[in-house]
């Protein structure tokens, strides 16, 4: 165990680095003023250089190959199955083109703050071509390195084992009949009148709701933080998390349901295996499974008559009485079907069709077979057939209102659907075997649906693989068929 | 200059490291929730002792002694002379007592923020006999390098130069006079009748009124921040000076003047010459030179009358009008002298008896002729010589009350009385050298004092020694009877 033992001493010491470019990148987002991004860009780079020399080390590599030979438990092995997958991965690039990537990606990140609210796309593509082009290198690097194709190589990084001819079916299921249900439900919903939350909602009280609710889903203020970025995320360390959100005062939806969506993000986190945190096995399995976390907790959980009909009160008391805030009037508020522009802001119905179009257009580019300068008119033309929505011109609220691309993050998006399927089947599992779990969330009560992906979900950390950790949650493999239930369950049946 | 030049490169690495440091030291005070600092502690331990290996590898070590044989202009030997001091400083300690020190430090601290509130003596003086024999260590082994005695070695980090004798000697002058200059103050100001200001201040005035002051005073808010920790400080780095200050909601004044305390470190920081702050020579002079900028922004500046006229009307502004904002009640208000528990809170006449009574403390117990169980009796007896104050079960408002003791920075208290002497003394100068510099002060117009400050301290950063530094800006050595003709005409002549 010798070299085992090696590994996850150097492991111990890359997660200590990690926290402290965790706290800087959270902070960068949410405290540091303008002056200060070269220097923390600087520093930021040079910690970065160094873990991944230390990833990399030929020792490293040595120690590796020994501890495979070595006698090692259960939960070791799957470390060092870990340990393997991010030492490759590592491997799988030349420190300068990590440099040249986070350089480039940082950039084009900084301008496009600007760029974006300015609509200059010729600006932004600019930049974005040099992020385009590295991304292909490292694409092709990882593909050359896993067997994988390009796309697949950079997919791998968010959903280890996850490949596109899946996505494909799964995605291909989709198509057969999202147009339909978002079409059908946009026809029903006409007849519905809705009243309207009057603002204007102060910040303060919109803080107060929002950690009103972070404490009832069980979030733990004594580990974690909620602050304000631009761009809302839930970063920091399994420690201490950092949530985000941002505030318009003239509405509270979105905050309330933005802290509701990344508690999810955050309970996953505060609750992964403390005695393993330091190791890769000790964190999170993918990020669509964090995706199902952060949507089980948004979208199966609080946008639910049950839990708005729980929320209700306390929304009355943050704000004071108005008829919007009557628990029927608040369900139908907060499942309103409308096709729009921004994928942030979408419902859960239309919200898989900007997931589609994003990753068609990202596997295009990483493959070749579209550049960056064709993005505008396939984003038109994909907005138009998924959505009905005429995108022509508007890059601000069309191809550059994602972060992701911007620092060179593709693969990302199908982890989105992903985790919206995965929260579906582990809500149906729950409603199999909690007794009234809709009478326990009406009544505030959360403990057994926390006991239940506590169970499943959470102290499984990456112990196993994600095809494994879905048939032992679940009893099956991942089944598309309980998203498509969940919706037409809930949009299709409005009547109580 | 080859090895010059890789000297400098390993301190543009360590300027990169330790900014990682600073923000996460910062964040630790300000944001961290209790949880977040085991996982916290052992990351900056880290990156410290990655630091100080860096510091006090082979390599540099013949770096130096072949760029001491290179041809180098006099910025870059004066860079390479503060470069040497601090790679000697490193040699001094073994990595295990650095890392030792810093997770004591850290967690000493951590319980002091608990154990102060509840008035946990014995709690604490566990955690601090082991911070306390850490410090002896580390006293041990610089002395032995330096051939200082164990305390000067302590004190050399924060005050280059400075040696106990000299500190001796001026402390030796302001005890044949302080005391009874507290008295007669205490005397006179018996006649006064001062209007107080009546609470409650909220936290949000009180915020407003700072940045006020702080824009007043030239800070620049694009490089910096203003936040809230349970003891104030000035972090953060020269390209991102992160202040802190607390709010008594009874007391407006504190914080006033605490902001502004901090402001004067934080112009220093932001005004350091910014193509050398990566290295060593760019950093500021010493904590003592360090202290006559925030010295004399609040005592020299912003305790006069001048200042308080100009700040009068922005006062009445913020809580509005209310006799106690009258000019010159502002300025018998914060004029006032009273022997009290807190060291912070203190007036600038009996300020120095609290440096002088933890100097005579730390300096027993770092040379063993003390011990941590001796201090609340030690401490009794000082504050009733100097002060006339009983402490007695009081460690709260006693021996508990600083944060320096939690993290060993033994050594640092004197270098507060010693900027209070220089900042006597720059201000002595600009009323020779400036026209009419109350006149400036009292119009708002801090231009010429900035110039003043800018050309003689924040410029020089370390390029000088302290002697020469006082030399160069005050044609004069350190001389304390500026320091106490300014108490004499403040204090002695109430009338204008």
């Amino acid at each position: 165990m010798k070299n085992y033992q090696k590994l996850t001493e150097r492991f111990q010491q890359l997660h200590n680095y990690g926290h402290l470019l965790s706290i800087a990148g959270w902070d960068q987002a949410t405290m540091m003023p303008a002056k200060g991004n070269e220097a923390r860009a600087n520093a930021m780079a040079e910690l970065g250089g160094l873990c991944h020399r230390l990833a990399t080390a030929d020792e490293v590599n040595d120690w590796l190959q020994e501890a495979e030979l070595e006698a090692l438990n259960t939960d070791q092995k799957a470390n060092l199955r870990e340990i393997k997958r991010q030492i490759e991965s590592a491997h799988a690039l030349p420190e300068e083109l990590v440099l040249a990537k986070s350089k480039a990606g940082s950039q084009c990140e900084h301008a496009w703050r600007q760029q974006r609210e300015e609509n200059d796309w010729a600006g932004f593509a600019k930049n974005l071509k040099e992020v385009v082009k590295l991304s292909r290198e490292e694409a092709k690097l990882r593909a050359e390195k896993t067997g994988l194709s390009p796309y697949d190589a950079l997919m791998d990084l968010y959903e280890p084992g996850m490949r596109s001819v899946e996505v494909d079916r799964l995605f291909g299921d989709l198509r057969t009949w999202l147009p339909d249900l978002i079409q059908t439900v946009q026809e029903q919903q006409k007849t519905q009148s809705i009243i309207q939350p009057q603002g204007p909602f102060s910040i303060e009280q919109q803080k107060q709701l929002g950690q009103y609710a972070m404490e009832l889903l069980g979030f733990d203020f004594e580990a974690g933080r909620l602050d304000v970025s631009s761009h809302p995320f839930c970063g920091g360390v399994p420690e201490d998390v950092r949530l985000t959100t941002r505030y318009n005062t003239d509405s509270f939806a979105e905050s309330m349901m933005g802290v509701i969506h990344e508690t999810g993000h955050a309970r996953y986190e505060q609750n992964l295996p403390k005695e393993w945190l330091a190791q890769p096995v000790g964190s999170a399995r993918s990020m669509g499974i964090h995706e199902s976390q952060s949507l089980f907790f948004e979208m199966q959980i609080a946008r639910s008559r049950s839990f708005l009909s729980h929320m209700a009160p306390e929304i009355t008391n943050v704000f004071g009485d108005q008829p919007a805030f009557e628990p029927e009037n608040l369900y139908q508020f907060y499942t309103q079907v409308e096709p729009g522009f921004i994928r942030v802001d979408a419902d859960e119905v239309t919200y898989p069709a900007h997931v589609m179009l994003r990753y068609e257009i990202e596997r295009a580019l990483i493959e070749g077979q579209a550049e960056v300068d064709d993005i505008p008119d396939l984003w038109q033309q994909k907005m138009q057939a998924y959505l009905g929505i005429d995108t022509t011109g508007n890059f601000k609220d069309g191809c550059m209102q994602d972060i992701h691309w911007t620092d060179g993050s593709f693969g990302y998006f199908p982890s989105y659907t992903l985790g919206a399927m995965y929260a579906a089947q582990w809500f149906h599992c729950m409603q199999q075997q909690i007794n009234d779990v809709e009478y326990q969330i009406e009544s505030g009560d959360l403990s057994q649906v926390s006991k239940w992906l506590n169970k499943n979900i959470w102290q499984q950390a990456s112990f196993l693989t994600t095809p494994e950790l879905v048939q032992q949650a679940s009893g099956e493999a991942l089944n598309p068929n309980y998203f498509r239930q969940h919706l037409e369950n809930r949009y299709l049946k409005q009547v109580r």
